[in-house]
């Protein structure tokens, strides 16, 4: 069902000819009522953020942070395009208002695929038309948006939760350019709870954190990751923080599919740092050992080679003492006090075998700790990305 | 001739059994009188570094920065490998200094290989002196030392440079964690100038600098990393200017010799950053590009996505204005202003396709600049480093 499961959300997907395959390349997410409701949003700090992430913004400035629709579009990104590139995500968002007959700063825009490419306009907006006389508020709707998201996503990614008197519905894309602070990556949230602006956009901020910002594949930081929370509020009020852990929930789901789904990626990897001396010591070295391409090469080849996880442990800036960090795959402690334990080498073996693998890093010097999520590094990924044609 | 060419100095190396190959894995670097020389040295930055990298630094605290002797071995890193290892690294110096009849902190102590397994001291002690037998101060024994600390390096690394009237002579060795601030490499450098430890130092840290820092290929900063400087001050007084630029030289050369032999790389980027607010700036700019595996893989592709390239130098954290930016591959701009820019499709081709390519980014907001040396992502890579076995 994903965003059309939540009352009040009317949604679609089809073609307007960006892919020259002439695959699925546009959404649509609407209000049922055409009227604006609240909407909380997260972006990219990537300093060349793209033309449809500086309209978005642009547009919630004006409307107070209020929205009708979101337009999505996948197979460029309309990024590094200059100043033609937002007077082109302007137009789209104009060419959806007036077939929908609302106001065009009410119309919010994601795009994602290519970047440094000028978007086609000329050549795709006489293709708008027919995929907006598809809305609907059915799971097929839902799906059909889902699909026309994907770039090099191999499936497309939903998520419900059905809270006690509200429902929060995603769907997303990323599969690679994956880091924290966002990533290539797109949300949209709907939601019929009815939650002010400024609640919305606190738990938005934290459930990204915990999720989002939890993942690291391939440590980009691309120019058009958007998470869109729009709450239509026909489910009345709601208790807060049930609602909020409904929307870390969904996000949490949505970032795991990431994982799932990560370029070329054969594992998933949990990793957890404990004992650090704060929370963000803990985090900086999780994402120190995330971000290693030793480390990541390691699980593709299925090998504990600890030694290069303390390497990393020990250079990510943090307080870090040899003689106590231990490390544990699976469980099984392989590294105590600095140096190899020994340990049952089969259920290590088998452990890393996994499509699932948990490392865990113990610095012992106090009480921070942090997970992330992240992946292999395989030949895999190297042929999805060493060519764009 | 390398570590041997400056008056004063005899080499060697050999196999003392660390490595299961029975390739040669041990070199000894040692004044011809016996006596200590002056010595300046630079050091891995990594929070667990290795047993040796403690022992050094401790033996020329002792000396106040002299020795005569300089013992590397390969097959073994001795990191994370806590106390025990630092007495076996203490064990291999003793040794050295009994049979060359020299105090034991007079001989420093260098490893590489792989990290976490105990050094196999009572298995190999006795293989060092038949090889002791065999220092000599030809080309042949310059060669035979450098060789014995390959690792995954495909050829051995040998630099030397003659000055108006003293000789620069360097081995080195490193394929792979090569980052900024030292990397897993080795570099032992030999010159017959009499100069102050002062300068030594001083020169050395520019050199270093200028060099091995600004060489990233996968941007690990290893346990081991070392460079050391003896000065046996035979040809006596020097130019200090001409001095540097020698030492810088002949850094440079060792280098661009590890960036030429890194891991499963096929071609080598010669990166550029300009117009940086400041040349700190440049080189934080400078190593996200270099760091992204996206960026890498299109070189290893010969595509010269520069979207990439714009994206990464917009999270590096420095002032950066899209509209400003622009990226040349071997001289042709293929992005001004932030935007495509119409060139010659077939010549960016042909320089994608040589050895060594040309990335020059040009930030036009200021004077501060950079160059960066590092390679492509190929299979290969992964290939070397899956397993460690």
């Amino acid at each position: 069902m994903s965003v059309t499961a939540a009352k009040g959300f009317r949604a679609t997907g089809g073609s307007m000819g960006i892919k020259p395959t002439g695959k699925s390349d546009v959404a649509i997410v609407t209000t049922a009522s055409g009227k604006p409701v609240a909407v909380a949003g997260t972006f990219t700090t990537n300093k060349a953020a793209a033309a449809p992430v500086q309209v978005t913004k642009r547009h919630l400035e004006a409307t107070g942070h209020q929205a009708t629709t979101v337009i999505l579009t996948s197979g460029n990104a309309n990024a590094a395009t200059g100043a033609e590139g937002v007077v082109h995500a302007m137009e789209l968002c104009a060419t959806v208002a007036r077939a929908l007959e609302v106001p065009p700063t009410s119309v919010l825009i994601c795009q994602t695929g290519l970047i440094g490419i000028p978007f086609p306009l000329e050549a795709t907006i006489g293709g708008l038309a027919p995929v907006l006389q598809t809305l609907g508020n059915d799971e097929d709707a839902g799906t059909r948006a889902a699909e026309a998201i994907m770039t090099t996503d191999t499936f497309d990614k939903q998520a419900t939760v059905v809270g006690s008197n509200f429902t929060v519905g995603a769907m997303a894309k990323g599969a690679a350019m994956l880091a924290p602070n966002m990533a290539t990556m797109l949300c949209c949230i709907t939601t019929d709870a009815d939650v002010a602006h400024v609640d919305l956009e606190r738990i938005l901020r934290r459930a990204v954190e915990q999720s989002f910002n939890r993942l690291l594949t391939d440590g980009a930081v691309s120019t058009n990751d958007t998470v869109l929370l729009l709450a239509s509020g026909e489910a009345g009020h709601v208790d807060l923080q049930e609602f909020e852990q409904a929307v870390t929930s969904v996000c949490l789901d949505m970032a795991e599919k990431m994982a799932e789904d990560a370029e070329g990626a054969t594992k998933v990897i949990h990793l957890i740092v404990k004992g650090a001396a704060s929370d963000e010591e803990a985090h900086a070295a999780a994402r120190n050992v995330a971000d290693s391409l030793l480390v990541k090469c390691s699980f593709n080849g299925e090998d504990p080679y600890w030694g290069r996880v303390v390497s990393e442990l020990a250079t990510a800036g943090v307080a870090f003492d040899i003689d106590r960090v231990s490390v544990a795959y699976g469980g099984t402690v392989v590294c105590e006090a600095g140096i190899a334990k020994t340990h049952d080498v089969e259920v290590v073996k088998a452990h890393m075998a996994q499509r699932h693998v948990t490392l865990e890093c113990n610095l012992n010097l106090g009480i921070g700790s942090a997970t992330m999520l992240t992946v292999d590094l395989g030949h895999g990924y190297i042929d999805e990305n060493r060519t764009t044609s």
